[in-house]
């Protein structure tokens, strides 16, 4: 799909939506927890309605684009301009749909090759114009917001949708070279048919691009076997103000510290990612996806742990906390496989019943993919390392519709932000000795949120993107604002949520980056002498500081 | 063994040679290839020999220093500042051969905590001193070698020998945080009686420090499974001439480009590398050494290439060359296991007469590790994978022999430096599509340096350090120069091998670093905008250049 096709108040497919019409027993387990509006109460918006500020860059100046870029890839319209104002966090669209506008690009420029890049960029330092590189948009910090806080005399977006090709698949070294701006369906399948993947799922996987992926160091949901963005980047290319800078491609290299890791999660401030070579896998022979019962959260941290330290990489390792766990069977179909298995064998209640308890017990959806032979000796292995705890196999319906589903909860939440139900997520990372107090901490503290601002909410988790050392950890929030405060509120428990995460020492984000969002707690991570090394690399690069300016770095 | 206690003008402890007695075919195998003195012609020099530079540090400005440290903590003595010098290249060794001694430290120096670097950092800057950071001192390109060019007021060499506690051990996580100083041994040792490892074996094991190996990115012979120092390293503390740095400990985070890897591999330049948080794993329940032969280096090759893509991870994948395969042949044992299962069974010349012919065939060294089942799995499907080519098994016995003295090599240099013989090792990375003519250009260069200056030498190579997307490649010569034009005919072979790795597109390093010797093609890989960005790290770090001047950044 054509990423100026998308749904430009919400997630992904303006045709599609999230079923809930077959599941009968989501709308009375969110009314359980939560009282909000019998009906909806907000709307996807007019974009006519919106009030926008006329393009700030002065005609002459943009007139001198018109020798760089065909007239054809500039757009200055107000469609395109509200198109590419905001990312896809709870944030943007509450802006969106409160038609707030203060900042917008003046102008979207669609370069066709890095020629165009390098000669946008040194327009923009001429002219002192910000510049916003873009790729799926789907950044959920701040990271490609069309802002400059009046730093600039204009700002415009570049967007990479014209430049995503893929390039060339080198089979024998298992590297396939493509432009930033491809996306996810079309790099797989381009891949999948010579029988590789890159294997990399973002759960924006269908709306998002390569070269967003390695700027905000993406993770996919099997990255626990094939590893992050940064993990997978053979090679790549940067287009900065000063020059078109490729990094060399070695399978690993010795020269000095990494210059590729300078480049990647960088989040478009040093320069504008144009093309990446990246690492391929065999497409594996086997996918095995099952799912197991734990009686608690803790019991199920216990044995994820054990499976990391035994070598064994899942390719998804997805381990849900007890409100997750009932809001997943919440979200369970009418006469459909999930849970099938289970309910004609046992029968939900009887299964209830056997100490996995609704509130208590937690979910495990486990991946394996890898020759059919590794699949099964895997699988083995893990049962085994099961066995100190009491599980309940639930099988594989219940993980095949998950993994049928993995790229549908955005939208969920389109649906939900019609009921004026504010949903977020944040994520964080840490050593396992950390992880069950991380936990509690944070997910205390967001309680407490909701309790001060006096509204209702509740707070579900999984781990995924395990490791042998610790695990991210995932939060998603589910609360009921003041209609009309729900900046203010959702400002608050952000707030709450990532000063407990730093308390209790994960890290700020494990995969969706700093952007405008994770700012004020980044020098609590890398200190000040950590900050002064990346405004070094900041001024080596981008000396006019014209590249997403705001962004990253702490004020 | 105490650093300081090591053989000074050759490898490891003076107690121990390598046994050449029970090696019958050793010399006969060397002389058909080269000719060389029947009789040592250079020996380990006399240290009251060496003619050394008085120290350079006005008395006053050396009293200062005893401020910071303790008396006994501060060493100005011939010997400590002689055994210091240097690092341990063929160059060096030469150099020490030959008492050529133009630069030495003027003061060694033994911090015990890091407040005591602090100290002497900041002494350093005001006085405008170099700073020499030393672990083992094993360094192969110049990384530790005591040198300013007559840029500052003095050098002294901070030798973290003092700091070699093991912090903790943190089992849940897999951690443990350890001083930058410990060395090999001692940090196995300790892990071991726990149950766990890091499984870092270089070549230098014995002799090397924590510290160092994450300073030059070292890779142990295991690699191919455990990964290279960069991945070990969870966190790190870097004291720089403006600060005490300590990287946040996380599996793994998206808060930007990774501050952390910035200072792994920056060879000192940057700061003093004093304590680190590195992962760990359990001990492997099985070790499988295997050792097949192939009829041909590029059987080898893409043997191993397809090894690498199905996804397995052997501990050791090792593949030699024809020249190195026979090489390693006449360094078998008399009476001893080594071939042992071949010669009883087939007999040597009769396995020879099986198409597996002297100066053709190629010997792989594979070795599994894990539990029992994913050893035998994984042999299993790697015998299948080798089946489009012919293959010879030879079995557990050789490639024990090599696993039992894979830390010997260095003390055989020591005797064939005695006969006049130039032993040096180069080693790149490329991509497998790269990977046959870069051995072929890179063999070729060198033997073409050989003749250029009419002397005899031999070239050999093996594959080590496999990844699913290409491979390490490690030279090894040995040839015989004009007796007293040692340094220069090394200067001519090293330039020509060099220019060819960068020519055929190969790294510079792919684990030894950059140092003095691989600076003057380090902007060949990273350009100018790389060079850039490193010296703005270099400037932010140590704005006055103390630290190891002369080093890793190109002149």
């Amino acid at each position: 799909m054509n990423p100026n096709d998308t749904k430009w108040w919400g997630w992904g497919n303006p045709e599609k939506t999230y079923h809930l019409e077959n599941r009968p027993h989501f709308w009375p387990h969110l009314r359980k927890k939560l009282s909000f509006p019998e009906t909806p109460v907000s709307s996807a918006p007019d974009m006519e309605e919106i009030e926008i500020l006329p393009c700030s860059i002065r005609e002459p100046i943009l007139q001198e684009i018109e020798k760089i870029l065909p007239s054809d890839q500039i757009a200055a319209g107000s469609h395109d301009r509200i198109m590419q104002t905001y990312g896809k966090s709870y944030y943007d669209l509450i802006r969106i749909r409160r038609k707030i506008f203060p900042e917008i690009p003046d102008a979207i420029l669609y370069p066709k090759n890095e020629k165009e890049i390098r000669g946008i960029l040194e327009w923009a330092a001429q002219h002192s114009i910000a510049v916003v590189p873009r790729g799926g948009g789907s950044s959920v910090v701040g990271g490609v917001e069309s802002s400059h806080s009046g730093h600039f005399h204009g700002l415009i977006v570049l967007n990479l949708k014209n430049m995503n090709r893929l390039l060339s698949i080198r089979k024998s070294s298992l590297l396939a070279d493509a432009e930033a701006g491809i996306f996810g369906p079309e790099l797989e399948q381009r891949l999948q048919k010579e029988g590789l993947t890159l294997a990399h799922y973002p759960e924006s996987f269908e709306f998002s691009s390569l070269g967003g992926w390695i700027a905000a160091r993406s993770a996919g949901q099997q990255s626990t076997l094939y590893g992050k963005m940064e993990d997978m980047v053979e090679s790549l290319q940067l287009i900065t103000p000063t020059g078109i800078f490729r990094t060399p491609g070695f399978p690993s290299t010795a020269t000095g510290p990494d210059i590729k890791r300078m480049m990647i999660g960088s989040e478009g401030i040093l320069g504008v990612i144009s093309q990446a070579s990246v690492r391929l896998k065999p497409l594996p022979e086997k996918k095995f996806y099952t799912t197991t019962l734990f009686r608690s959260f803790d019991d199920g941290i216990e044995a994820s742990r054990l499976i990391m330290r035994s070598g064994i990489r899942p390719a998804t390792l997805r381990l849900s906390d007890a409100e997750e766990t009932d809001f997943i069977f919440s979200l369970r179909e009418k006469n459909e496989s999930f849970l099938k298995n289970v309910t004609e064998t046992v029968g939900f209640n009887l299964f209830e019943r056997k100490d996995f308890k609704p509130g208590k017990r937690s979910l495990l959806i486990l991946g394996l993919e890898g020759s059919g032979k590794e699949v099964d000796t895997d699988w083995k292995t893990i049962r085994n390392l099961m066995k100190p705890f009491p599980v309940f196999q639930l099988g594989q319906g219940p993980a095949d519709s998950w993994y049928r589903n993995r790229f549908e909860n955005p939208y969920l939440r389109d649906i939900l932000l019609d009921y004026n139900i504010l949903v977020d997520t944040l994520e964080t990372a840490a050593e396992w000795e950390k992880i069950p107090a991380l936990y509690s901490d944070v997910r205390a503290a967001i309680l407490q949120s909701f309790s001060d601002i006096g509204i209702q909410g509740i707070v579900t988790a999984h781990l995924s993107h395990t490791y042998s050392t610790g695990s991210s950890l995932y939060f998603i929030l589910l609360a009921v604002p003041h209609q009309n405060h729900e900046i203010e509120e959702w400002q608050h428990i952000k707030k709450a949520a990532s000063d407990a995460i730093a308390a209790a020492g994960g890290t700020i984000s494990h995969h969706h980056g700093i952007g405008l969002m994770h700012k004020p707690w980044l020098r609590n991570e890398l200190g000040e002498e950590g900050i002064r090394w990346l405004r070094m690399l900041k001024q080596a690069a981008d000396p006019d500081g014209i590249l997403n300016p705001g962004k990253l770095l702490p004020d």
